[in-house]
């Protein structure tokens, strides 16, 4: 039984005339493909690196487990049509908190039209990725029991700031309330689920340096997901914490180039989480996160004073 | 005695009404103010950097000394102008090999006017810029008694395809001539001049673990200077080489976020150098650089057939 998931935190959703992603109950992730050359660029890519003997066994782990494509009845209802078959790096977990972060301070590439070199352009631009050189694509955070799962719309997680960005991934590894805005990111699972020989920022770093060195692939536009259980850690279980990257739509060959446009994104990103491992209390300052009517006002963080300085 | 030196590979140099740097005796380059924002920056950057006791000792070798500045003649007799008196970092070698690489995918930083924005953004996209991340920006390459010293034009540098890089920076540390159409590099000084444990890749390596975690300056539009006295190493002696940054004239604040865009574009040029250490025989295309009217051609490299594949 294919139904839709309900852990998806960004790329393209069902709805608006669009077949969306469908799961099963056995762990697989139904993706469909796009019409146009995406479509092809994604099949094509999953199809190569499966088959690539030059990308060692330990890098693998962080790409979803591709187990071909198949023909099924689009979400919508609208018709039958080819489906990349994945694994589904979410399932099997209680409660799962996700964050999915585009990696690169530029999100096009040469070989693309002239229109979409544009319009990313300005979304690198207006967005967080030209300065930090990832942007927060979209998340859901697990509270507690009663509040349940936070889900800020897109829109708004899609223009942060700096400071917003900072506490955000504060928040991700945070036991008290994401939503109340008394309360400051208080980062109390941070070194069980980003910090140790396992974590989030090890999973990074071994990721780094395999950017370093290889040329085959520049993935254009690809996200980095991090999920964990948040349940298990807050009754005080061991993490389950793990990076993937996903979203091959823009992949191009590395032609004997490395890929430093994700590699100095994915540089920034890993220093970001350093410091919340290193400095969890510093100067969380207020920030509201407000739709652009001004009318829907969403608080990201609370408004404590900031009372240590960040020494840079 | 000032005097205009005779190393200088790229930058603004005298000439066409503009004035421009002067050496002397003792070591020192003077540097002159640019009119606009751009001299303003460049001292900003470099009084800023001498007093900051957040940098390491061990990276401040990488920037030129800075001896503040000084009223001067202006070289092309124009008037008196402030100049920053800087170390001559190219000084007290014997038959210098300089090469100058502007580090970097995007040299345009988003503070910077629409303007100047575009007309980077053109620039890197011509260039190799935002293909590798870097582009040679200049060189000098001694080559023999009888040959002297090889200075391609700007021009003919400035717009490298990927296998023309490779020639070059092969070039760089090769004993054989060139500009013989007959030799490929014979990177016989790779070992001495890239390699070692005071080399150019472990100084190039040393910065790039700065520049993982230095959120202090956005080095925009800056370059990697290497230079080493070539006719020293050919004699068997120890090689001087040293990696200098230089230009400094459109820094701008980090504001706590690693400059992202330069350390991509260093860690593919350390991976251009470590591909040249290992494997330096590696297949040399035939390779012509041309003047865009296609009538001066000058050859780059030399044309001998590729027999080992790049094993990517």
């Amino acid at each position: 039984m294919l139904k839709v998931p309900d852990h998806q935190v960004a790329g393209h959703q069902g709805g608006h005339g669009q077949p969306g992603p469908l799961i099963d109950d056995s762990g697989r992730f139904y993706k469909p493909l796009q019409d146009d050359d995406r479509g092809a660029i994604e099949a094509a890519f999953y199809t190569s690196f499966s088959s690539n003997t030059r990308v060692p066994d330990h890098i693998r782990r962080f790409f979803p487990v591709f187990h071909g494509t198949q023909l099924l009845d689009a979400s919508d209802g609208s018709s039958q049509r080819p489906h990349l078959v994945l694994e589904d790096v979410v399932s099997g977990r209680s409660h799962p908190s996700v964050m999915d972060v585009k990696i690169g301070s530029r999100t096009w590439y040469p070989e693309a039209s002239e229109d979409y070199i544009q319009r990313c352009f300005e979304k690198d631009r207006k967005s967080s990725s030209l300065r930090l050189g990832f942007r927060i694509s979209g998340l859901q955070l697990y509270g507690s029991e009663e509040s349940g799962l936070w889900k800020p719309e897109r829109k708004l997680v899609h223009n942060l700031s700096t400071d917003e960005v900072r506490v955000v991934l504060k928040k991700f590894v945070s036991s008290n309330s994401p939503t109340d805005p008394n309360l400051n990111p208080d980062c109390s699972l941070a070194s069980s689920v980003y910090g140790g020989s396992s974590g989030i920022l090890a999973q990074l770093l071994e990721l780094k340096s395999w950017f370093e060195d290889q040329t085959i692939y520049h993935l254009n536009s690809c996200s980095v997901l991090m999920v964990y259980g948040k349940k298990k850690v807050l009754k005080g279980g061991s993490s389950d914490a793990e990076v993937k990257l996903i979203d091959f739509a823009h992949v191009t060959e590395g032609n004997g180039i490395i890929d430093h446009n994700f590699l100095g994104g994915l540089c920034s990103l890993i220093k970001f989480i350093s410091e919340i491992l290193t400095s969890p209390d510093e100067c969380t300052t207020k920030v509201y996160l407000q739709n652009s009517d001004n009318k829907n006002e969403e608080i990201l963080a609370s408004s404590n004073e900031c009372t240590t300085k960040v020494c840079l």
